[in-house]
């Protein structure tokens, strides 16, 4: 059997809101694919993005996409706007298809991607009959996912008017400023273990564990880390934070058994710069 | 493909249970769903209804069922009376089938859709071989609706002995009076946002958005809001509590970007008064 | 269709982590998983197991792996020593293959199981092409686990060297004491519902509920439990602890419509003594 057509039996669809997963509103949104693509293979990312927080929605996308099977259709919603005239959007990027608002939440795929084609999802024909002011997960987003991943994408033209990928909204807060030997960054993430989550990508410090020296400091809260460790269980000394390589590829601070964030009063949001002695 | 085709093919069962999905309660319901009918499509609808209020249940399945596939089975265990001698029943109701306790929990469904018959759970035939006195969900309702599922329904007589669908319990507290140009309401659901939904349906206040104003009380906390938002980026002022059309088509409360229950300190079972001046 | 066939056609693979829900690190697993083997039926065991303790991890595996289909593939992850020198480990055990860390996730499945084969998850064909030090659950267990799913279990020794089994990690928390007629037990796990699950098997208390009395004291809390409930709505006196023979098949302790755990002042390891007058 080709990988083609196995591709056609069970065609994955993604998501990824800040809905939370008590009320239901992500069980309508499958059950609406699920009409339309009965065969669908149905992944949640996370639906516990911090709400309408845009960022976190976009930080962990860049960091999943890649996972997933060539023409897996991404639903992504974080959506302050909706009901407004944001845009809402389906793009072919890559090997896969993204389906969500025009907010900034596919800033890394419009970086990183070859983008094939981008549409406006204005096509009533495939909204559901009638189309809330607040819940375009379920109206819009869901059924244009579920027919791109039912035709695997050959779709995509007919859900709306092409867009120019240029005119995209995209997110600046992931930029990372090197200051001759210094780099000034920030905590992007703070997963559930506590681990805090740099924007400096490891491929912009080579030398972090050959280096003679590394530090990380937070000026606002007064404290530092100069340990660094390969993984969690080397040293592990408890309550004593280390730099470490995420499997993000970004720069990481953890604790072993414990939680960096609590243990160094830092959050999403906090600035840091990285200095490192050769 | 014919359309009966393809719902053989990937038969949905979904899920609605107060157990959480920490302890692994509700991943040993899939295991003995997937046992009996390994090509199910199961779909979350929420396990996170507050412990044993069945009135929550009630409103998350009143407000899903409809955007499921014809022939979804739905499972919704939220269960204070399992191993008394509370009833255990299966129904086909409207296009759909449901399975649970005999507590109210199908309220919604007994009022709107059309009963096509009902039974007692009581075949031990359909039962796990052993039945435990505090875990239904596993061992009768599971096999129950994993059978319903895999046969489309055609088992259903043979789960048990008829039950007169007038006999079923059914909750009160939906109600909603009125009285002259006022409406008595109460808060049926606090969603993951802070939302507050009302049990006033938007087809009650047809001027909802015409009327020169529109005012909610609630009297016991001393707050009221009288603004009216089409959509929630509307405005969108920061901390302004507003009234609009929740997706559900019943009357919600938000704030943008913030949560309207903390602000106004009100939650789920708050009585309030709802006015118009045309 | 035979029951080999069907078990093809849609092989189960079941997850079982401390990772949270919200940090997209599941849906990864899951991505992985689904690009190697398309059809298969994902479902969740938990992923909320306190951050790396063990012994809840495997308190869970043990009370659910019994109820999914023979040969569903576990893959458990609860890994404090990722990225050392700690076994990466699949077994054949009973009907079914279980994938993760040697630590001791697997301690009740050795004790009950007839084990087929152990192997050692070596063999970088079966890996990501980059292994990271912090994430097996991607880099290692995921592909490997669903490479086994995708045979059968037919690959396992190809994962890697055969291990032998009285090497393997296994937990002793889970040991319970009889001194002359006392029981000496813990508390082995807190659901959400604050029911206190204890490590004393019911096969070992035959007189539970028709013994004269028995009684359940915590010294060091000061408190204790004598009334024996059959289900959990019988007698229903509310803020009124009971003892009752849990699902898990092991004595439990709730409080109906309320929370034993909060009533007791009592959590996950604390110790007790259990008593019988026949």
């Amino acid at each position: 059997m080709s990988s083609a057509t196995i591709t056609q039996i069970r065609p994955v669809v993604a998501l990824l809101t800040d809905f939370g997963t008590a009320d239901g509103y992500v069980g309508v949104m499958k059950g609406v694919i699920a009409g339309i693509i009965p065969n669908v293979q149905l992944i949640d990312i996370t639906h516990e993005v911090p709400p309408q927080r845009i960022a976190t929605g976009a930080w962990i996308l860049a960091n999943s996409y890649r996972y997933f099977p060539a023409q897996t259709v991404f639903i992504c919603v974080v959506d302050p706007g909706v009901g407004s005239s944001r845009g809402a959007i389906a793009l072919h990027a890559g090997e896969w298809f993204f389906v969500g608002p025009d907010n900034g939440l596919f800033s890394a795929i419009l970086a990183e991607e070859t983008i094939h084609s981008v549409v406006e999802l204005s096509n009533p024909a495939y909204h559901l009959p009638a189309v809330s002011s607040t819940f375009h997960g379920r109206d819009v987003f869901a059924p244009g996912a579920a027919h791109l991943a039912a035709t695997g994408g050959a779709i995509l033209t007919q859900l709306g008017p092409a867009r120019d990928p240029s005119s995209l909204a995209q997110l600046s807060t992931m930029q990372v400023t090197r200051q001759g030997s210094r780099i000034a960054g920030q905590i992007v993430h703070v997963d559930a273990f506590g681990n805090l989550i740099t924007n400096i990508p490891l491929h912009m410090v080579p030398e972090l564990f050959s280096a003679a020296q590394a530090q990380i400091t937070f000026p606002e809260q007064g404290v530092g880390v100069n340990k660094r460790r390969q993984f969690f269980a080397e040293g592990a000394e408890p309550a004593q934070p280390f730099i470490y390589g995420d499997s993000s590829q970004y720069i990481g601070i953890a604790v072993y058994n414990g939680n960096a964030a609590r243990t160094l009063g830092v959050g999403y949001g906090t600035a840091f710069t990285y200095e490192e002695e050769l």
